[in-house]
């Protein structure tokens, strides 16, 4: 893919969560909760997760493939393969190594229990439909505990909720400042919110996106931004001269500037949040997650519009960034790719487990993490056709997966080896 | 760094490894295992390691800020930051959070017991001495169990030695295929190993190093180069006709190989075996510090030749490129990165351990993998200045961390944040 490098960006995207839910509503009645605290505290519906059948390879390989095959793409037409992965099987094996049995197909043709799991495949290319507005790039990395798995034998973080919050919120801060300078700098205008026709977050809950785009709405006004109307003006008045700290903690504030943000809210940030809300925490899929939701709610009217992405991974790492939108032509215009995804089908043909069967799956899967010597079920009646899954790990670890269907079951063998060259 | 692209590459480095070692000749005698088998089986000298004060952050940390300090590079002149390690102390947390630290300083100015431990820090950039031919790139992936890390609660490997050999090998052989491919298409005549001055492997023992020279030099002979002599040819005559297989497995191929290409292989090869044979394997910074000894053994007559690199990792992963090297400028000159390097002065003066002292010392590192809840010992005299170093793990696993100096002695906090914008 040499050639003229104007307007890169994602060409094609496929995305994949896995068949199997459970319904968030039944998890407080079953953990004993009050009613709504995960529904409305969280803002979430309903979560995804692995059956002892499905695992970060398996669902890297599913979505990797599906994108290639209904795009049609030649393997040797991919110059670089990036893979990014919060959730490891292996300390120094690298997924990569695994997606290579894809690449190999010129002759022949559960993540983790509280969260969700899904995974996204994206090409990028020049000539994009959705193209990266480069010069608008705002970053914040620092060093926080916030969320991390130091325990390596165990599936589950270390997690300080509080902590985890602020920090984000103080990400989005710094990133959206320093978006804004940057804009400001080429443009020659104050930048506000009003400025970008949809906001799409990295997205553990949905009530943390509810929180960061008042956040946003909040700094504008602290930036005297002329958008924002006098009535909103005076309810977010008193929180002026909070200090950052305090600004973070206040619940007046963040219930104040969500009131006011709301029909914004609506507007921008509603449609990108069908699948975190259905599917859970993705982890490093979140916002592209969300993203294809946005594709899939709003494909038809996304021409020249400008999207604004607020990636944060924990520990910490955040950018915020800019697509800018014009449709392509066939195989990559918007509606083809809202097409490959099918969301809707997706969401429709899970299986809602009831909670103690889900209950039942997870003790399953902690006895199995990190295990060796077990086959799994033979029962893949659950899963969507052409998805991978992990069949057997043997004595010595090694992982060995097969991809459901009627035309191509394909056992994928240890240690075989193909040349990729470029 | 913006602005014209010519000549990317490396325009400065540092290294570090353990002031701690011990010597592989006491390590034959005191695991009873034959006379020679690590120094000339293995090929090896020397092995480096960490003791309980030092782990990747911290050696990560010493390497970074030795780089920024020694060049005077502003750290906000830095656009990019990556880090590439295959040792993991968390599942979530980035090490590149840790070095956020380091960022912050705009005011103020065994690892694994067996095989070795090193950092590398290079800042790359446009007009550099060390810059790359990226039109001849070969690369070869492919999914192997060769070398992998699975169980995650164990700080050792699963190795298959054999497998991993020939793995090596025959990803050695598909980048030279590839790499050769590509010269020729942009040289229109035949490459062979005569068109580089030297030749740089990732070197987990000193002997594969001495037998991939030899299969490029087999490789040569089977493409019937025209600059293998007639007597290594005669030599070389009665391998031709085996398979693939059959000539990774050879003995008396390898040894054939390796005399006809002995000469060939102390010219080109052996100035990049310092480091390696004295410090073990050093994984991901392997490469570079075997270009490092390059360096630091040829800088004076460098200036205008042709550097050819080999990558590997396991799993695998590799890639066969090539460096031209220009002298640079103050600071970014041979000599410079040679000085700022200091080799010889930091082989000198390491501390070589008894074997027994050893040995007791990874039984405390085994016994503290993973663990939290500790402090480590106040004795850090046998660090070098300037070292960061582990003070503690904290009940919910944060990790602290000092700089050893008598002016700049910095506790890093857990949970210090600051903005690093771009």
């Amino acid at each position: 893919m040499d050639g003229e490098k104007k307007s890169a960006g994602i060409l094609a995207m496929d995305i994949y969560f896995p068949s199997t839910c459970v319904q968030q509503e039944e998890l407080e009645v079953y953990y004993g909760v009050s009613r709504g605290k995960y529904t409305i505290g969280l803002g979430q519906d309903c979560m995804a997760f692995c059956t002892e059948l499905e695992d970060v390879v398996s669902m890297s390989l599913t979505v990797v493939k599906s994108l290639l095959e209904k795009y049609q793409i030649d393997p040797r037409q991919i110059g670089r393969l990036e893979v990014g992965t919060e959730t490891i099987i292996d300390k120094s094996k690298s997924i990569k190594t695994w997606l290579m049995q894809i690449f190999e197909v010129y002759a022949e043709g559960p993540a983790r229990p509280t969260g969700g799991a899904a995974a996204i495949a994206m090409l990028i290319g020049p000539n994009a439909p959705i193209s990266f507005e480069s010069k608008f790039r705002g970053t914040h990395m620092s060093h926080a505990y916030d969320f991390y798995k130091p325990n390596l034998a165990s599936e589950y973080p270390v997690v300080d909720g509080k902590l985890s919050q602020i920090c984000y919120l103080m990400a989005l801060d710094s990133c959206y400042k320093h978006f804004c300078n940057k804009n400001e700098n080429f443009e020659g205008k104050q930048f506000s919110i009003f400025d970008a026709d949809y906001f799409v977050f990295h997205s553990p809950y949905n009530k943390l996106v509810q929180k960061s785009f008042a956040r946003l709405y909040f700094n504008d006004f602290l930036r005297n931004s002329s958008c924002i109307e006098e009535a909103a003006r005076e309810k977010l008045e008193p929180f002026l001269n909070l200090s950052g700290d305090e600004s973070y903690q206040s619940r007046e504030l963040e219930k104040a500037s969500q009131q006011v943000a709301k029909h914004l809210y609506d507007a921008k940030v509603q449609p990108s949040t069908l699948i975190p809300k259905q599917v859970g925490n993705m982890y490093t899929a979140s916002l592209y997650a969300s993203f294809a939701s946005l594709l899939h709610n709003k494909h038809s009217t996304l021409g020249g519009q400008r999207v604004v992405m607020f990636s944060y991974g924990s520990g910490l790492s955040s950018t915020m960034f800019s697509f800018k939108i014009q449709d392509g032509q066939h195989p990559f215009s918007l509606s083809n790719i809202v097409n490959v995804m099918n969301i809707s089908q997706k969401l429709e043909l899970r299986h809602v487990f009831p909670t103690e069967k889900f209950a039942e799956t997870m003790k399953l899967m902690e006895r199995r993490y990190g295990a060796k010597d077990f086959v799994t079920s033979k029962d893949t009646s659950l899963l969507y056709p052409g998805t991978f899954y992990l069949t057997q790990v043997d004595s010595l670890y090694r992982r060995y997966y097969a991809k459901k269907g009627a035309d191509d079951t394909t056992v994928i063998h240890a240690n075989r080896s193909f040349v990729n060259g470029h």
